[in-house]
């Protein structure tokens, strides 16, 4: 199972690429790719949202996932924030689903709870734990790829958990 | 001057394409198009955002526009629903940066000061002037569409006004 996370954001949008392999009794985390889409302060509203879509489907192209995962809406932010950030999310989620691929969504407490175990942990934490469970010699930078990679993680913990509640009905 | 006018909603998104017709002492507008995506409340929010952005491309590509004009940011809205909005605003702004169209905004309240003349003025207000300005027997419907060409006529004014400023200089 191969997912892509994405950590949106109206200056930096972060996504992380991560893969479970299934041999043993403890499937493997590896992680594949991870970046972060800078946008250009000098373009407009509209190219910036250009630039973020035509990034993400070229590694959505690239890497072909089975799902992106993302983060849910934050709602504590005020609403000038808010229109921005959707913006940038409404574009991240149009190309998801421009190429067929499911979108999952988390809210911040579960996406440290699955990384971390706690969910109100630090964004070091949730850094190191990144880190840890993909077996990096260092902790992922910048933060935006570290955030999109553990929502990732997040997804494919979720996913694993349904499959065993799953396989003990059966 | 032909401009495509878009009113996003996270329900309905109008839209209304506005032609200024340079003949005589004062120009024409004649209205070319207008229409309202509704979004499918059983799909996803990245299936419905597909959905807005096809649509417009669509249009986009049917009526070659000179300039996209759009609404700006509406502060008052709680974070939740401008995050929405901006979801639908996102796609809306890509879809024009996509076709290489240049966007402009404008505050609500420049939108009914150029359609009616008064900033305050009632959506009824602004309805009637749209079916006024461009000379069509009835109320355009839904009210979405009315705001789409409102907005596409309030960048047509701003461009004559801008132009004629221009000659005075010169």
């Amino acid at each position: 199972m191969r997912v892509f996370g994405i950590d949106c954001g109206t200056e930096i949008t972060g996504y992380g690429v991560v893969e479970s392999e299934d041999s043993g009794r403890q499937p493997r985390l590896v992680m594949k790719a991870m970046g972060a889409i800078r946008l250009a302060k000098s373009k407009t509203p509209a190219e910036r949202l250009e630039q973020v879509y035509r990034e993400l489907c070229a590694e959505l192209e690239r890497w072909n996932p089975d799902a992106v995962a993302i983060e849910e809406v934050f709602y504590s932010v005020n609403a000038k924030s808010a229109l921005k950030l959707g913006q940038v999310r409404g574009v991240a989620l149009l190309a998801a689903a421009m190429h067929g691929i499911s979108v999952a969504e988390y809210a911040p407490l579960t996406i440290k709870s699955s990384v971390v175990g706690y969910g109100l942990a630090k964004k070091e934490q949730v850094q190191f734990m990144v880190a840890r469970l993909l077996e990096l010699s260092e902790t992922p930078q910048p933060a935006d790829a570290a955030d999109a990679l553990a929502i990732a993680i997040c997804h494919i913990h979720t996913a694993q958990t349904l499959a065993r509640q799953g396989a003990a009905k059966h």
